[in-house]
């Protein structure tokens, strides 16, 4: 089950308020997706990530096919009910993880990947479009993805499109191999040229329905990806743009791995509507920590006798109890909570910054709300 | 500030109710202490140890001196305040770490330890029963420990003797240096030998009054140390009972670094008031949890498919909210997570065990109680 209605469509912004409904419940979009790679947000209890008012967790199949295995997920009642998580879960394909670790991939042909697992000590998977897809399901997904190639950067023309015309085969394959009612989303390609990105979402529009639809696409939402690969940011910025201008507009777009809180704020400004990123929890592992303010790394020795909390203006748990003193104490003697409360603030950062965004569309104030929150970063930086 | 009355004698048994009053509150004995070793229970926040019911956190002196330094705590407000624990909080000296860690002792008199830290890259560090109080003062402490020498185990009579006499020394050394009204605790040693731990005693309650105490010792209670060190278990027990019938009734008795859900029942029945152990928070941490039934290793893969929940009978949100087969997952995974829903579920196990024996304390049907939990774990060994 998934339905999408676009609600608003702001003023003097491309950026757009809408709401998703999915059999585990709605998410409002604009939406980031905390990211649970491995049936777990790093650090988080799935009772926690409620209360932050998370709306949806992402989480990886290549990682799940792995470990625990998708099958176990299934037998023991999806992955909602595994990791204790009761609203909306998204699942990528596993391709990304495949290319990303490309030294371990053995072989790559039409039919799918032949790759060697980081965990099992060079035993041999085979992954199709017709297995992500068998996968996804078995786990539950409310929202799952096409199998694709991730095109490297930087990728000339030709190579560009010879990546292209596998992965909308791809699509048109996973698209085929859906059995449940499970969202699906396809995913535009296309490097950083303009007009494969143009040419490949009207070839995408123009897969042929499958059993499960009746008129338009048969996609339920549209992923951009390839991008934030090492490109520059403009450009990034660009192809984002060139994409959601092209893109259906009564479908949801969701651009894959992106990004910083400036990033988020550009893009909602260039209609994207879903985001997801390891930004906020990784770099909480490591000590950096976002604020209004400009960011801070809490391992420098400024912060040793603070007894200021990370944000005095943020309403996090952390900020509410713990001082940065504290903090870089744990992050230092590298004690677990030192993880816990770091990632807790920054979730919350990254989650109310999506809901001052929201709001500042609904009010047509966006243009101004996004001005203020950048300059206030970069004359702030700590 | 600090108050101990003995509220109940229980019968058949030496164990013994009773409540210690505080500057932070009250605790009610039997107690387990969770340690806190760097000024956090590892994986847990003070809030989930409040609603756990943990009654006082022990924590770890010698590792608060090298990092951050208590002067920093100190000008923080206390680690009270550092940590965010609302309720009392128990110090040792310092000196079992230096002892316990002796490859990095340099040298050693009576004046005090001189050590190298294993933080610092081989700076020196000087330790002193004056030091040690001055130091658990600055975190403000409510109960601290003398500092003394933990006697080795084996210890032959001369050997035993020698350490004896050193660590009584040093506990009137402690006594005179205290400036706080903040409890003081005295230790005694004495190794395996029943002549030396009574002489011990006596030898204590004899040090002479300091400024705060008008009558009888002024050591506001007594910590039996130099068990569990790698004698055998009936040795202990036969121990502490030694100890425990010769203290004066009127004081807490505290049995440091113990032990195993047997010892704690066992031991509470020789009339031990409080313990501290990292036993259940480092089990949970190496996947060994407690139960009832006996305990798990949840790296089992027969629970890799295992719906239930790590012990079908036990309150605590991990048990209530999680499957072993998502803990084993999780481990395997070396997830943040399992660490925090084992330890959450392991500190439940203890702190819920030392309730229901204090309940059994005050319906006079402790041994019956004991003999039972003893008997269920020994018959349903997992």
């Amino acid at each position: 089950m998934f339905k999408f209605e676009l609600l608003k469509k702001s003023r003097n912004t491309g950026g757009r308020i809408g709401r998703i409904e999915t059999a585990h419940g709605k998410i409002d979009t604009p939406v980031f997706m905390p990211v649970g790679t491995q049936a777990t947000v790093k650090a988080m209890m799935s009772e926690e990530m409620e209360n932050l008012g998370a709306q949806i967790i992402l989480s990886n199949t290549y990682h799940l096919y792995l470990r625990p295995g998708h099958e176990i997920i299934k037998e023991l009642g999806g992955l909602h009910r595994f990791m204790n998580w009761k609203r909306p879960l998204l699942t990528d394909s596993g391709g990304y993880q495949i290319f990303s670790l490309a030294d371990l991939r053995t072989k790559f042909t039409d039919e799918g990947v032949t790759f060697q697992s980081h965990l099992d000590g060079g035993k041999k998977h085979f992954l199709s479009p017709e297995i992500a897809i068998e996968i996804q399901e078995a786990l539950g997904s409310d929202i799952m993805m096409v199998l694709d190639e991730c095109t490297p950067y930087p990728a000339d023309a030709k190579k560009a499109r010879d990546s292209m015309e596998l992965s909308l085969r791809w699509a048109k394959r996973s698209l085929d191999a859906r059995k449940s009612e499970n969202a699906l989303f396809g995913i535009v390609q296309g490097g950083m040229h303009k007009n494969l990105r143009e040419e490949y979402i009207d070839r995408l529009l123009e897969i042929p329905n499958s059993k499960f639809r009746t008129s338009g696409s048969d996609f339920d939402g549209f992923s951009i990806g390839g991008l934030s690969v090492g490109e520059p940011i403009p450009i990034m910025y660009e192809m984002a743009e060139i994409c959601t201008e092209r893109l259906p507009k009564e479908k949801p777009r969701y651009l894959m791995g992106v990004g910083t809180p400036e990033d988020l704020l550009e893009c909602i400004d260039r209609g994207i509507d879903m985001f997801d990123c390891v930004m906020p929890t990784r770099h909480a592992r490591n000590g950096y920590l976002f604020t209004a303010n400009g960011d801070i790394n809490i391992y420098n020795a400024k912060f040793a006798k603070d007894s200021k909390p990370i944000d005095e203006s943020c309403e996090c748990h952390t900020c509410k109890n713990y001082s940065r003193a504290y903090l870089r104490h744990l992050m230092q003697a590298k004690e677990i909570l030192a993880s816990r409360l770091s990632t807790l603030h920054n979730l919350h950062f990254y989650l109310d910054l999506i809901r001052h965004a929201a709001l500042a569309l609904g009010e047509d104030r966006y243009p101004e709300f996004k001005n203020n929150f950048l300059r206030e970063r970069k004359e702030n930086v700590c």
